[in-house]
């Protein structure tokens, strides 16, 4: 009798939950738009039904492993509540593990999106092959997340991963965290919009004017066209991005020397745009990275590649999670 | 019946071997200086027959585990051979494992000079109480390793740890391995000693011109005692060296969230005159760090603190890595 888990994946736009199979295979997915303004009873009542009912359905035919739930946010893994969530307001303190458990009589793992997706790239997308990977997704904000041995890493306040808070230019633009030159300030959607903006106002890009006129919020998508299309500026935003995203990329590979950096979120579509510049300083600044580049041929290298499941990975990673950290099967606060 | 280890540290100036209980007590060490000029083989016999003395010594009335020795260079784990090292120019390529194992017949570990130290002070010294730890070593360059689930992380080419090259300003010092500021341009003897040797050239340090009059070389200890002594170019050359290690470790900090940083080597004695400016960046740039105060009743608070086993934790170390890493034990090439 084949295993299957169910993954949930709580976006601030989406809700996704899905039957998955131990194979990797989608056994049945189902989409809902997060209703946030509804609250989170609201919310929480869906996760519940979908369950019941994908387990009511694949159960006479699978074992069931468990649910995962990926939440954007800090969590408390701990007690298994949501420590802050900025877009989701009012889960704050709340126990999601326990509530869910206690609903469902199902074992229940509860992880942060980012390390969610890490581990979904790790499972069956750009990180297959490896044990260990860090994964860094450009989104509205920049996180991050890190599989060590097959695992999520998670660290000691369970906060592993704040990626998007490197500081690449130590007098650089300020961030709302306190500090100065954040990643996230320089390689987020929002990041990337806002310097389009300003590249707009000043009139020096044709190419963002005019969009602006179809797209108003210039998304990084607009802004990918017109780097595609010639536009200098466009071009330069993306430039900008990938030297940040270098520099981190740079001191990650010299720390930890893992095999696999997957860079996804919306921004990474952008990946010709960026990624030049991204390699430059990569091989400028991390003596590891070109160790590894002189060693390809003994598949030692040092890849840095675009994710693979794109959105999915998050729910993908979700499911995982009750195949591989089941209580009895792993499960340190570290590990 | 106790078990033992010997432990082989291979400095640039001296060699020091010791039999090691696994209860932690040295049971006997032996410490001459490395005769680097008068070439490898005369290391290696001195090497075996300290080996072989301590065997014979302390094998009836304990179990011997193996002995471990840590190189201060760049190793090939999967083939024990040394891959290069700056300070023992002949020993690249040399299969110090293979030749160590058939010479003594008995296992040999063969690991760098920073893991082994960052597995003395995990198992003897300031990460005596956590699993995983990362250290910084201030030296002659700046090292660094990492203990993840109590055993040394190589990473995929086994050169994880190479902080010294971590970038701190991106437009800064100029540093030999190709990047531009670097850690080690900051954080090193040798750059403590060079900004000293420019601060008492430009004449804006009194104490210092009168330092070198007594220390020619200036070493990072003179420097330290100028500092206390209220010298303003004293005091911040190690403000500016713990403004770059702040930086650096905030980075670390944010994306590992281990329990426990430990800055070691010659410069670390000087951590009164830097570790203020360290903390400040900490707290300014790491909001891992920050949230990890708010819970310092918890424990689980990040504690970054001095080395507690000064220039003995890679012979401790070094020791340790038979009780740990012994072939049926553990021992894949990540971990």
């Amino acid at each position: 009798m084949p295993a299957f888990s169910i993954g949930v994946d709580l976006g601030g736009t989406n809700l996704r939950i899905a039957a998955v199979e131990e194979s990797g295979i989608q056994l049945e997915g189902v989409s809902v738009l997060t209703e946030i303004s509804r609250g989170r009873e609201k919310v929480v009542n869906e996760i519940t039904e979908a369950a019941r009912f994908l387990t009511n359905k694949y159960s006479p035919s699978h074992k069931f492993l468990g649910l995962g739930i990926g939440v954007p946010g800090i969590i408390d893994l701990q007690s298994g509540t949501v420590h802050s969530a900025s877009n989701l307001p009012d889960w704050s303190g709340y126990p999601v593990r326990d509530d869910l458990e206690s609903r469902l009589g199902t074992p229940v793992i509860l992880e942060n999106d980012a390390n969610c997706a890490a581990v979904g790239e790790k499972w069956l997308g750009a990180g297959q092959h490896v044990e260990d990977l860090c994964m860094i997704t450009l989104g509205t904000g920049v996180g991050g997340g890190f599989v060590v041995n097959g695992r999520p890493w998670h660290g000691v306040l369970g906060m592993a991963g704040e990626l998007g808070h490197t500081t690449v230019i130590p007098e650089g633009r300020a961030c709302p965290c306190g500090n100065h030159g954040c990643l996230e300030q320089y390689a987020s959607a929002t990041a990337i919009r806002r310097a389009a903006v300003e590249a707009a106002d000043s009139g020096e890009s044709p190419c963002l004017v005019a969009a602006r006129e179809q797209d108003q919020a210039l998304t990084s998508r607009t802004v990918h066209t017109c780097a595609q299309a010639g536009d200098p500026a466009a071009q330069h935003i993306f430039a900008a991005a990938g030297t940040a995203l270098g520099i981190a990329l740079a001191n990650l590979i010299n720390a930890f020397n893992l095999p696999v950096y997957v860079i996804g979120g919306g921004v990474s579509r952008a990946w010709d745009q960026f990624s030049p510049a991204m390699f430059h300083e990569l091989t400028e600044r991390s003596i590891v990275f070109r160790a590894g580049e002189q060693q390809k041929r003994s598949h030692r290298a040092t890849e840095v590649k675009p994710a693979q499941l794109r959105d999915r990975a998050g729910l993908i990673g979700a499911a995982r999670l009750p195949m591989i950290m089941q209580p009895g099967r792993c499960c340190s606060l570290a590990g």
